[in-house]
């Protein structure tokens, strides 16, 4: 769960090289076709998601689903939001991820497309920063998990009024609470809607899960961050009918609950795997994204 | 680091006991008496601190400072503060403490004064939830340490202007801030003055440390929680003078620095005991305390 | 504005008195029976809103809508929420309103069933205290204004995602901001909604409206007072679809906008009348509702 | 209290312009000199603060207490917190300011040095917006009164602890609470000390004072915003002695409190004057100052 850095002299480990972009925008053509010539060059094979098979006009895509069994490392290229999307099809064969933005920094998409050839050389040589971060599962009743890289929002659905709702953390009660809804968040997510929602930034390898409260009537529901390895569960409750509820991951994937179900979250068994250059700081990342001072003059 | 319960048939394992009491309040006499009288009643060697030797106008007060030595267990009688002051002293010979308040519940001091002996009587039983929660450890410059238990805070002192300090991490700088101060909190300390600050909560066996800016001049600086075996060095820079800047632990003891001289904060080795009646639970502390709902009716 | 007494020695200016219940509420019978047979006491005509009716059993209930024009005062029994909607049809025939809650105050229900004979006597003899609060319209487009006593809200629909919008004030441009979704709140919904968003407390007779962001991206969009005179404009722009986006007047009427269509938002007219007991002390509710001390011991 | 422009064909009105200069700062003295310059070419009387004549090596200074006797106009060149001790001495004899920034816009020095010299051409002929806004003054016990443009803060001083008050407006209390002090703010300051105390926005002309609690206690004691004719009183109480409480006036003047004082706030009758170019935009200058988005692409 730590940050390790593993050096490794050999250049051989990473031959198949998935390339993933972010859907429709014409923009990233040039910097694809960049690093496809580039990893070609090094003679890799490169597999290309549907996104990037369509804007390099090549034969073969590859569907997001089918790639983590063809590649050994993939390069995501776009926002932060296309990387937790492939993040959480690639977490399945504990593929690493490496994110090359398009001039925009991201959290997570911390290479800027101007460094991105030198950044990959050295990565490819094995001089990288790599970090493990988890993933939650979310899940509604029996059903079948759903994956989250920054967080599980329980909120309210085609209502106005606010919802009511009972939190428990491995079956003991935390509160019963009424409000917009809440938000269950990795580390990873502390820097995306739980932060607007005023929750605290948790270091990126933190083992802990913070629950956000959205627009909560209490005014003293402040946001708690319990273990990493707690097991969530949310239950309707009160006036509020399970129609009026939506379970949303990563603000990407959309689930609904039938009445008498509950929600439960729980950490992935497997993490993701990020892989940086290696002078990568995540608290330089904070202050350049979030307008910090750095050195005073 | 963990919460678990450890039942010990015999009863043997204490046999000297420490009263504790708050300073200076008339009104603890009847407790306490009522508590020395259940002890002795049960032939236990009892040993009273300053404070319950003046107020039980018994013989022999022991100085807090070497309580440690002389009790495998200590019962502390008052608020919260009383019970911090305590633990800093009791930690340094892994003296298990309980927390008797006088009426007004606590977060440390979680047994009423109503209940006390029927918990106490549990407790010393061998029935009880231990609990560990680790102290920091405040070093200004190459001083000696002292302990906090809820925070240590860096704040203005002498001065209405904002300071201007440098927080780093392991080495690593997180940000150089304008704010009336910063708030280092143990999860212990996340439901005190962290929390008025606008810090989060964080469950009291986490490993996790939370830095709570207080004031800031830019409004992205938010809470960041980090790992609990975090080295904090704060440094102040800028234009402010170290005159115009104090360390706090625990609102109780008061440190100056001298020009040059860096913040050095770390998690304590040795955690301070807790122990609690078995049907101890922190989620309803929190909703007693903070006034949160509990189910719906 | 202001709020001020007018004492009336005569009791003859309210004749007609309309009663209005909380709906669907069986447990407010006997509190209107006791409202109805002391006002009946009194020779004063009494008029029935549909729900009052069913519940008292009595012939003629008068839809809300016309109940302006049959009554010279309203006493309203229910929450909070009964008294909003009250509100919102008894200002247009400039008809002052008497809160009586359930046992639970309310900030505009402030006057308690034990007491309700009692204040309600002093309040038709004259001795009140008068306070007139602005109500907001809210107008999508070239449609018709649809009034709030809390807020107007322009939220998220049928999304996960954050929407985004610009929001004007007097035509000058405030920002263009990605969130949630934002309140405008009038003073008298500043204890409500606009509260849980992060909103301040405005004094009840303030002349200003406030702008609170709901879980803004951006960390420094705070909760922004302007005038109570401003007219505010908010366009739905950037990717959000107008299908995703809501207005909700007090959480109680929604609508619906129209591609290219934009929210206007301006104080109505006439205020909302509003009698308390002579005693009545704003503060004093706020710190009986928000749990804040009062004289320290 | 209202922004209004006055635009005024001839420039025979302002005839004896001050110029005030941030103290210090050798980097002043090339736009010193230029402002200087350009006054004497347009023949008018140009009077020198103290700092302004060190800088310029000019023979006369007037201290700034006799300034607004010898001026029509006060140009002031440096940041915010030279435009406030100037607007405080200024306000007496109804001198109106213009603020030039030193290349880093502020809320109050608006103008960029490169645009200084057509700005103040631009007023100089009587083509500027006109805006009055609001001081406080702050009387301890019988003392007089001392002057606030940003905020008066009561916090304490010398101690750890928190402080506990009582807060009363026009005679009413508003609640006792313990906390680190309160900020009590003009609508000017809404976007400095008390923004970092998580007070609202305030628009400049809104006759409206905000009380923000700092770090208080009691998590529901929010920022509240009264009428700008309130009459403030802060009472320290319960355990807290007079020597731990300082009152601050915009984090330059700072008073001290004898036992069984009160502190007493209101408006100052005279409003201080400042003059803007005639396209001076405050949301434009939110915008710039706290990172906002403005039209989204």
């Amino acid at each position: 769960m730590l940050i390790f850095s593993s050096m490794k002299p050999e250049n051989s480990k990473f031959t198949r090289i998935a390339l993933i972009a972010k859907p429709g925008d014409a923009g990233l053509v040039d910097i694809l076709q960049l690093i496809q010539k580039f990893l070609q060059t090094r003679q890799l094979k490169v597999v290309l998601d549907t996104n990037a098979a369509e804007l390099l006009g090549t034969a073969e895509p590859v569907p997001v689903e089918d790639l983590s069994k063809k590649c050994d490392l993939a390069i995501v290229v776009g926002g932060d939001g296309t990387l937790l999307s492939a993040a959480r099809e690639l977490v399945l064969n504990d593929i690493p991820l490496v994110g090359v933005n398009l001039g925009r920094l991201g959290f997570l998409v911390d290479i800027s497309p101007k460094q991105a050839l030198q950044s990959l050389e050295a990565i490819l040589d094995g001089a990288y920063l790599e970090e493990q971060r988890f993933l939650l599962e979310a899940r509604i009743g029996s059903g079948k998990p759903t994956l989250a890289f920054n967080e599980v929002t329980l909120h309210k659905w085609n209502i106005a009024r606010m919802i009511e709702f009972e939190t428990r953390v491995n079956g003991q009660l935390v509160n019963s609470q009424r409000s917009d809804g809440i938000i269950v968040s990795t580390p990873t997510g502390s820097t995306a809607y739980a932060l607007s929602g005023g929750g605290p930034l948790l270091e990126p390898t933190l083992d802990a899960i913070a629950l956000v409260p959205i627009c909560p009537h209490t005014l003293s529901n402040r946001p708690i961050v319990v273990h990493g390895d707690s097991e969530i569960t949310i239950c309707v409750c009160g006036r509020t009918e399970h129609r009026n509820v939506r379970v949303t991951c990563d603000g990407q994937e959309s689930l609904e609950m039938a009445a008498a179900e509950k929600l439960h979250i729980k950490k992935h068994a497997q993490p993701a795997r990020l892989f940086h250059p290696v002078d990568h700081d995540h608290f330089q990342l904070l202050r350049a994204k979030l307008g910090w001072g750095g050195h005073p003059k």
